[in-house]
């Protein structure tokens, strides 16, 4: 994919270099891995243990090391830094950008944490990482980086040439300069190109845009990142309650937390109540699950009541028992539908709120046609398909369904609008919880409309 | 959030708006617009229909208007530009970059489309957009923009200002030049802070970089989403198979994949066949919505006759009706469970295809430790806790639920890997298809065992 370096990762290179490792053969890791892209030698690591990874990343230059251990996912990274010591940690820090910097302290022990910020030697970056460990990890503050190229308004092009020299070391990728007043508030930001194209003697003040969106630093990330992506941004300055910038985040960060709320959301609507990824080891894996199950469980045991208290009844009409599944089904599928598009209408952040009744109407609109649709069916079915000779229970069978189509649909619109309401994850509404509520009330409603038809 | 226009978004303001169109109120349209973000306008504009909106953005800047309609929602904008004219769109087209100009060409009838090709003045704009509609539309060549900056390798620093001066106003963001031969092969990078601090008569061939990674047109969306996510890009160019350089992608359409691709697993999760949103029209939703929920109630039918089968046993024992919820709900949870983690393990793309029969026994064993303890807690709480005499009956039951688990767990692991290998969507095995499926084996598994255990 690269054009000057083919790294092409492959299962034997794997082995070669675990043997390579045993061996200390020092000159094939060096080899293999001259010009490689950093992001290519974490993917190896992420199969090595930290022991393993870290004569590899001992044999490397430290910048090498240092971008090699930014890029890991944070699970591995977590085990991979313990084999090292924290004035080997704080060497690696010194050289990433502040905010990959600040994540990495987050992820250590306290007592750890301070070793390694004792053992920093660059003043500047102290500071930064100090400043940045006081804002909560997803918020806009968390998220962001202090490197950063600012210009004062009353500099001229020449100026901001310098300045850019004397950071290009520190801020790798340079996208635009921030303008700022003598204070440091936050005025516009004056691009790349502009500055290129523009003379030496030309003053900021005349060439800067006032266009600038920015972010303050206790924003959501969700938002930062609905922001930057309404916006199409590739960096956003952060600015404090006075308008102060304060820091920059970079769109790199923004598309992971983009990635990660996916990824919760999917686990979430699965049932999997923390991140836990295939290769995780059995007691994690289990421990992520059997909540939800035993939850489910329970569901299961209260719905045994729920029908315990129709025995008879299904003792005398057996065909009762023929349709719970066809009445629970319906009624999860349904439920879900509804809070699936509720819940993506909610993220989708739409600045105008709906009309609540005019929601309501629609889902119930919506509901009246998939359950009319449904109970003729079933009752087509039943009648003409099937051998079940008794039309009447057909019908009691279609009115459940209808009935469980409109429960369902209410209880799937209205569950994830009451969760966002109250600050939690409307998401949670597609999820077990949800399913589990909706079997229940189904299979009180079709056993009512049974009793009620037959007057048991 | 803007420095400068604070643009507040209200429902008053909408309405204000909707008076000053009826009135045709040029003058308040032009000035509470005036310095807005365009995108803030297209966000307004997704409440208005197609004439109401054409009516706004004719009284606008052609520039300003051409952004809004890039901005637009693709099913919004649809609708929009039925009542646009193709000399209209043409214009905007001419304006707007070759990649949301050929987004929008495809979503026009062919002799619209024609129309409006015909009608476009810049002959390097056509022949970019003729070169892109070649491309499927979810692929890199279907993803790139034309616009780029390109120095060739034998340029110096000034000619490539030159270059950028020339171009400025065709390529909005510029975040570094890619460096090609006589032929256009892609041979490197520069990046723009490297131009500022280089002398202006430095060869290009000393200060560019060969470390650039590309893709090729033929390349998947979500694999170019991966690759810029991976190595951190902004942008990345896009080379043919002889190598030659032939667009760009930047990371704002990229961010825009990424989170499409989310929303589709999410609506297949949910048994929602296509990308509906709650503003849709009813027949929209209904038609997303019906054909999942047919084919659970088909499930739901064939379960009834697998029950069938075993009717003389619920008339003899009605437990068995109790539990057939509490099978259900398990098995289905855990499918849903077992297939998330490896629709997300495929997601990751992790380089090393995990050895099938490993994974297998690692899934077994999960499933062992779920099945155990789900069976013990059933067997518990229906002996102490709830009051059926029936002892034995607790027995079966939890020996029943104890396979259902084994069974889902495996089939939710197969499923997606099965799906993956046919190169179907895994996703699809988190959705309504897989619950079903399960819910049909789950109780056949679960009559089956009763009867084992009562030899009925």
């Amino acid at each position: 994919m690269t054009v000057s370096t083919q790294f092409e990762l492959s299962k034997e290179y794997l082995e070669r270099l675990k043997l390579a490792i045993e061996e200390k053969n020092v000159d094939f890791i060096r080899e293999t891995m001259e010009g490689v892209n950093p992001a290519d030698i974490s993917a190896v690591l992420e199969e090595f243990d930290g022991v393993d990874s870290k004569y590899v990343v001992d044999n490397l230059d430290t910048a090498i090391g240092a971008q090699i251990i930014s890029d890991l996912e944070e699970d591995t990274r977590k085990d991979f830094l313990k084999v090292f010591e924290p004035g080997e940690i704080a060497q690696f820090i010194e050289i990433i950008d502040s905010d990959d910097g600040a994540d990495i302290l987050n992820e250590i022990p306290v007592k750890i944490r301070e070793k390694i910020i004792a053992s920093l030697d660059n003043e500047e970056k102290v500071s930064h990482l100090l400043d940045l460990l006081r804002y909560e990890e997803d918020t806009a503050g968390g998220l962001m980086a202090k490197e950063l190229i600012k210009a004062n308004i009353n500099w001229t092009v020449i100026q901001c040439i310098e300045e850019i020299r004397r950071q290009a070391e520190n801020v790798e990728k340079i996208y635009s300069m921030y303008v700022v007043d003598d204070r440091d508030k936050l005025l516009g930001r004056v691009s790349l190109k502009k500055i290129i194209l523009s003379d030496d003697k030309t003053k900021i003040a005349d060439i800067y845009s006032e266009d600038v969106i920015s972010v303050q630093t206790f924003m959501e990330e969700a938002e930062v990142a609905a922001t930057m992506q309404k916006y199409d941004l590739v960096a956003v300055p952060v600015v404090n309650l006075q308008g102060k910038l304060v820091g920059r985040i970079t769109i790199d960060d923004v598309v992971d937390v983009i990635t990660e709320i996916a990824e919760q959301e999917r686990q979430i609507m699965s049932g999997i109540s923390e991140d836990v990824e295939e290769d995780d080891n059995l007691w994690v894996l289990t421990r992520a699950r059997l909540p939800w199950l035993i939850f489910g469980l329970f569901g299961g045991l209260l719905g045994a009541k729920v029908i315990g208290f129709f025995e008879g009844d299904i003792k005398k009409i057996t065909e009762i028992a023929l349709f719970i599944p066809l009445i629970m089904a319906t009624g999860g599928n349904v439920g879900i539908q509804s809070s699936s598009i509720i819940v993506q209408s909610l993220a989708s952040r739409s600045v105008f709120e709906e009309n609540t009744v005019k929601r309501l109407l629609k889902v119930l609109l919506v509901a009246l046609i998939n359950g009319i649709v449904l109970g003729i069916i079933v009752l087509g079915i039943s009648y003409w398909i099937m051998d079940w000779q008794n039309v009447d229970f057909a019908v009691v069978v279609s009115v459940a369904l209808f009935c469980v189509v409109l429960l369902a649909s209410f209880m799937g619109t209205v569950t994830p609008l009451l969760l966002n309401r109250f600050n939690i994850n409307p998401a949670l509404a597609s999820g077990p919880f949800i399913t589990t509520a909706n079997d229940i009330l189904g299979l009180g409603v079709y056993l009512v409309v049974v009793r009620l038809f037959y007057a048991i």
